[in-house]
């Protein structure tokens, strides 16, 4: 059994149940969930479903959005989301930390919104002992989704906290290209929450939000990558999570046998 | 007078005796020249006609591209750019330093293959008089483009060579995302060959490569950039860099106006 777990959003659409079902039947191990399926399944029935199944659950897909402007509704969502990650024994919550907000250029006040809001929300983490997850994305979503943007950036800001309380996540797709890398991973030690792989492709898809490619088609060396994490002390679940139009057209099954020879073939963790 | 330079790609498709006039029509004391209008229009004619009309030549656009196979081609054409830099009585020359060979995934290797070519060019540039412009792009063309990703990485290159030789662009649609932007701009004093500006616009556009948008349509704060810039000791002109389709499919005159207008307006050097 190897550490491939399958995150929903590679199989975007299928549903809470069927996710778990597929999982079972390809000898995947573990499970990246999702918020929005498991509010669909009931979030009650949804973490029995989870735990009666054996799956370990690598992370819960997402929190964050710190800079949206009403920011008790940021702290009420986010705190959801640590009670979810704790009733379904999740190894993190991942943090998407949102954008600039609407109309507005001060990138710096966004960051040290960010910071800010982090702040609140790790007294409240600690105590259920969930494990908040920064994850850096790739600078193409600094304006529209992710203001923290390297590897560095979300260190300098976990260290803030305790390990266990806050960590990072080193996403091939978001990280692949960053100079400073090896020695950032290394730096990690300890303070690795979560490791997923996807690949970046070109020419770039219309849609950027879609633009990650399974693993061999595009651009990223995973076995450096991997080999970094793993120097790094990192012996966690390794999650395949594609945003890609054509994988989510595509037959399920089909899919998810794809990215297990993929992942075999070029992660092989 | 203000410093605003018309980099000749903001007009795109113009010609070069087109371009010349424009500036002159519209009061702009300088231009970015780009090398093929230059050779379109032949580059004995084309050095005359520019050093003729006035206008100081902010950088010629643009060499590089030093991970092609065949190195050999790679330094001739650089060679030639340098001389027709040394021509033109241009700043600097922009250096795009290329993205990963065709079918590589090791970026590692791309990066010292750059620093190897850059090596190999900086005496030739140094006996001419000729500054080369390392050019950090956003880290979405690090596969296809440049693997140079960060202000950081190319002053790390830039720093093995004198400063008269080897410097680096100010890009902001390349570093405006970066969290270590201010300490590596000022760290960049006397290195900074040419500032550049155009603005990151979400959603992106279809073509990457057409993705920039005109000062002021998008999430780049200029004069925040641009103080740092100024604080770093750059006293040279800001060029005006923009790809963008629809600015392209715009009558000449009107894009110019509206380039000094927002100029003007956003960034106001």
């Amino acid at each position: 059994m190897n550490r491939l777990s399958l995150n929903q959003k590679t199989v975007n659409g299928l549903g809470l149940a069927h996710a778990v079902e597929v999982c079972a039947r390809f000898g995947i191990g573990a499970i990246g969930v999702w918020r929005e399926p498991l509010h669909e399944f009931g979030v009650e029935r949804g973490v029995e479903l989870v735990r009666g199944s054996g799956l370990r659950v690598s992370s819960l897909c997402r929190g964050g959005f710190f800079t949206r402007p009403d920011r008790a509704e940021v702290i009420a969502d986010n705190r959801a989301a640590i009670d979810e990650t704790a009733a379904l024994g999740a190894e993190c919550l991942v943090l998407v930390v949102g954008g600039l907000p609407r109309g507005s250029r001060d990138l710096a006040g966004a960051r040290e919104r960010v910071r800010s809001v982090l702040a609140e929300l790790a007294p409240y983490a600690a105590d259920r002992g969930v494990l908040l997850a920064l994850e850096p994305m790739h600078p193409i979503y600094c304006a529209d989704r992710g203001v923290l943007s390297t590897l560095g950036q979300a260190l300098d800001l976990a260290e803030e906290h305790e390990p266990s309380v806050v960590g990072v996540v080193v996403d091939t797709f978001h990280v692949w290209w960053d100079p400073d890398l090896a020695a950032q991973v290394a730096r990690a030690r300890g303070r690795i929450a979560s490791f997923q792989v996807c690949d970046w492709i070109t020419p770039l898809p219309a849609d950027a939000l879609l633009a990650r490619g399974v693993m061999g088609d595009g651009h990223v060396d995973f076995r450096a990558v991997a080999d970094l994490v793993v120097a790094a002390g990192y012996g966690g679940d390794v999650e395949v999570e594609i945003f890609n139009a054509e994988l989510w057209a595509s037959d399920a099954d089909e899919a998810v046998a794809l990215v297990r020879d993929r992942y075999d073939r070029h992660v092989g963790l």
